[in-house]
């Protein structure tokens, strides 16, 4: 926000999940249009070798790294390989950034979810991204690297609804974990950064609306969402700001206000915190 | 807050996780003394037998029913084997209410976590608690009764910081769950709470500091804890007062009027987010 260099990516190894498609393939684009050496991660080898061919053509000069990576990020084990794989072509030195695009949502009644759906919900929100951080983190820590760990959360990790009872956990989850790291790395040289975004249009997105309740569908009918370049473009931005955490757009920045919690706000909140006042309780049955 | 008959525990089947000592048994032990059913679930026999010895002391009639379950609540199984096994002696009618008390910290360095560490810490926090939920919910819903749920978070469940990345994404995960389930919840006549304490001096209390870092421990030096049974009087009045979200206490209140989401505030909220309003934002590195 003041003082501090402009993050530039050029020359510096991004490592991106849920990089095959939707917002991490259009962020891996970005960056390598910049410049960067970037590794993709996902599960889906097909993919994964589409997703490459497009950054391929759009590489800037044949140093480049530009690679890709099948692994499944839910587990500690899965998230470990990815990363170490990763880091062979630079002599096993850790990935400049981190980012943590990888999650998926499957919105259900909760009377409807059954003990696996549950826990897989957890998995695809909270685990694909925390266990990339904790190998990450401690791979940083061991070669003492100057890192950076970026999280993708959601509007629904400020407030949630009917139909997100097994998404919203692991997006609020992700949030304590940011701001826990946050606190933590004040003693090494990485940064923590995690970014906000509303309902983007991605393949993700269509998948999600397959078994989305009726009544979830109708509360965000007059949600407009972002393009997956624009939730690139914002989470770029969050990196390159030197922000905390960053909002996709007025709305979710308006949860973000009343949310805020101990990370900082800006000059606006007090009026953003008067917008969203609510002090109507209705008795709850 | 208005309308609404403030709810009366007496003849009420009262379900309490965590319920063999600290906040969950002094919680049981106000219940049975005003003459409601208890059931209490844990996982040390030893100790809910003694629980139940004191809760045995303090009945009021001889048609209260008492009785202890030892179960791990932490695996879907576990939640589903001991709810069922509570209500058979109610022929197989679900609780009046739920309280989650159960669950437990264990504080540590980010860097230090192992994947079993990390992984346990959320199913100390969440799964203790949510697939409780899970499972009462459909009981519920099922049986078309009027039922509460009553989950019990921590002042980190509004913020987080160093030590607490295996504790704190459970914590705010409670709440995010707690959220979507109050908006899921009109559906049916079942009401959720949510209480948020600061540290409480509890058995848990002692054993988790055996591994908090120093540095944890140098910020919480200032913060002054409640009793087991001040936190037991607080989630009772969650609920007589029909609240969603109620603190422990004025610096729990404060992070809560900085982060109340999209739940309902109070009067004072603007002046409290005034009074944690910081637009200094240092860069993170």
């Amino acid at each position: 926000m003041f003082g501090g260099n402009k993050w530039v990516p050029k020359g510096q190894h991004c490592y991106v999940t849920g990089g095959s498609q939707g917002t991490g393939l259009s962020l891996a684009l970005i960056l390598v249009k910049q410049g960067a050496h970037v590794s993709i991660v996902a599960r889906d080898a097909n993919k994964l070798k589409q997703a490459v061919e497009k950054l391929e053509q759009a590489r800037q000069n044949s140093d480049q790294i530009i690679r890709w990576y099948s692994h499944s990020l839910s587990t500690y084990e899965g998230a470990a390989a990815a990363l170490e794989e990763a880091c062979k072509p630079f002599g096993g030195r850790a990935p400049d950034v981190i980012f943590n695009c990888a999650g998926s949502s499957r919105p259900a009644y909760f009377i409807e979810e059954t003990p696996e759906t549950f826990k897989t919900g957890m998995d695809n929100t909270y685990w694909v991204q925390a266990y990339t951080a904790l190998v990450a983190s401690k791979m940083m820590a061991r070669q003492k690297a100057k890192g950076k760990i970026v999280f993708v959360a959601s509007t629904l990790a400020y407030f949630s609804m009917v139909g997100y009872t097994s998404y919203s956990p692991g997006k609020f989850a992700l949030r304590g974990l940011a701001e826990a790291l946050r606190s933590e790395f004040q003693l090494y040289e990485i940064a923590v950064h995690i970014y906000y975004p509303c309902t983007i249009y991605t393949p993700g997105y269509i998948e999600e609306n397959k078994t989305k309740p009726r009544i979830t569908a109708k509360i965000e009918e007059s949600d407009s969402g972002i393009t997956p370049e624009q939730a690139a473009e914002g989470i770029l931005q969050c990196v390159q700001r030197g922000k905390f955490q960053h909002a996709s757009d007025w709305i979710t920045s308006l949860f973000r206000s009343a949310t805020r919690g101990a990370g900082p706000g800006d000059v606006l909140d007090p009026l953003r915190n008067l917008a969203s006042w609510n002090v109507i309780e209705l008795p709850v049955k």
